[in-house]
């Protein structure tokens, strides 16, 4: 029987179907309006099909905290309409199969870790840079949760001596998101990151906040690997840049094996969001 | 029946007999010599119980990657005789029971996750800030590892900008454990960390740079709670400067509740790691 998937984000919606191989039978995209406009265009799609449950990785942050009588409800974005949206229980009335609640990020990790470049590790830590900064963690084909759920994109690092910048996090200034998401470079350099590329300097201080990030996450988390997706990661220079930062700053203080294969690109064409929310209904 | 436990440290080593309840019928400490000498002295002190396992907390790095080779090996311990040494292998010929292997911080995690501050928590963090900065994790009443256990006492932080020390860690510099363990106070002032008490300068100090380490914790495991031992938290108003910063810090970004809960001293009066050690044994 057929799976449906929902990758939930704020600027757009991706509805697909698919199947627990991993192959996706069909897909739409449309952009995230109003809660009831785009829930109804959620409705309407997954009316065509017969589907057994549907996995969601939503934006956020989420509350996944299943003890919380907010269970479900998107928390503090900026987007005001769905700021305190109670996602999952409005799902419900639109829809009336089992539904699968979690990250984007927990999602997109899940998706490399069950049809791409993870396949064969126990465990992989999924990282998107992008406007913001965010990752999620699979372990034994399990997604890691908390208490809620983490927030690995404001972790605090080591600011270069060099960068006079104040970060740009309403919460924090200058952590991790506040340094190095793709709104930071661009109030940083006063130009978008994508007109940036010719800038070595970028990309050399973008790596060094990103390894000091994947330092940290190893050290916490020991995964067995480590992918970076996200619009800023479109500059591909960037990967080995961050390899190199990684090695001199963790100094082999811990045996990784082969960098290049330890921090790697998604594998899965930006499908792993989508992939990911349709392994959701098929976890532990 | 009786279960043994051991808290086996680079200083010393700590064996006890108890009950699953936590309770301990008897306890020994002697120092850590040679390798040889210290585990006859661990096989004539269990020689007059009878056991039915004994768990193990050990200091390391210790490689708990049960794929390795040199799964139970201690790895780079400044301590000559016992690095590289195969504690599990050589435990195996001198005790007859089977053996539970786990690092101590994991250990003292667990120790009061079960009989201690934590029991009534999903999930707890230990942190010990001591020689060294270690810490362990337990969930759902399992201790966490990845591929190998987490090495959380290096991760980088922001320093502060009025401190010119360069840290002591000898990979790393000024990583956590360079910045704030007790032999890092002690080389920033010339002084022991315990002769320093008056001086509200290393507490603040000390204070800013583990908040931010329990900040990077708490964004990436989100445990429940946050418990921190070791022999420099005997300062024990650094507990409320901690909370102080971790709240200015952190600045309500994710949701924790009362922070004089959230982040809190051990209560089993220093032997949450041998009752650990002991619970590891009923672990799953
Ligand atoms: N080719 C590129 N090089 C560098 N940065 C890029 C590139 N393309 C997009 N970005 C940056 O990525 C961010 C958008 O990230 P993206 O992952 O596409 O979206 P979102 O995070 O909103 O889902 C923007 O800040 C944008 O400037
Ligand atoms: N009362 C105290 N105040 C501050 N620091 C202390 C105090 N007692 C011990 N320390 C510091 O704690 C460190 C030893 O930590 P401890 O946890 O006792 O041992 P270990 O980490 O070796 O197991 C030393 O650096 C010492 O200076
Ligand atoms: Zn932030
Ligand atoms: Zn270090």
């Amino acid at each position: 029987m057929l799976t449906g998937g929902i990758e939930a984000g704020g600027t757009k919606f991706v509805c697909a179907v698919g199947k627990g191989s991993g192959e996706i039978i069909d897909k739409v995209t449309f952009p995230t309006t109003t809660p009831d406009e785009t829930l109804r265009r959620v409705r309407d799609y997954f009316s065509e099909f017969s589907i057994r449950a549907i996995g969601i990785g939503s934006f956020g942050p989420v509350d996944l905290d299943k003890k919380s009588t907010s269970y479900g409800t998107i928390l503090h974005t900026p987007k005001q309409q769905w700021r305190q949206f109670d996602l999952l229980t409005a799902m419900k009335e639109y829809v009336q199969v089992p539904l699968f609640l979690d990250t984007d990020v927990n999602a997109a990790a899940l998706g490399e870790y069950k049809y791409g470049v993870a396949q064969k590790d126990q465990s992989c830590l999924y990282i998107t840079v992008g406007t913001g900064i965010g990752a999620g963690f699979v372990k034994d084909g399990v997604t890691y949760q908390g208490k809620s759920h983490p927030e690995m994109g404001h972790i605090m690092i080591q600011k270069h001596t060099d960068d006079y910048f104040a970060g740009i996090c309403p919460s924090h200034g200058a952590c991790l998101e506040g340094l190095a998401s793709g709104p930071a470079i661009e109030k940083r350099y006063g130009k978008k990151a994508e007109l940036l590329a010719s800038h070595k300097e970028v990309w050399e201080l973008e790596a060094f906040y990103l390894a000091q990030a994947i330092i940290n996450y190893t050290l916490v988390l020991s995964p067995e690997r480590v992918i970076i997706g996200g619009g800023v990661m479109k500059q591909h220079e960037l990967y080995q840049r961050i390899r190199n930062y990684f090695s001199q700053l963790m100094n082999n203080y811990v045996e990784l094996g082969n960098l290049e294969d330890f921090i790697t690109a998604p594998t899965l064409s930006d499908e792993q969001g989508i992939k990911g929310a349709i392994a959701l209904t098929y976890m532990e």
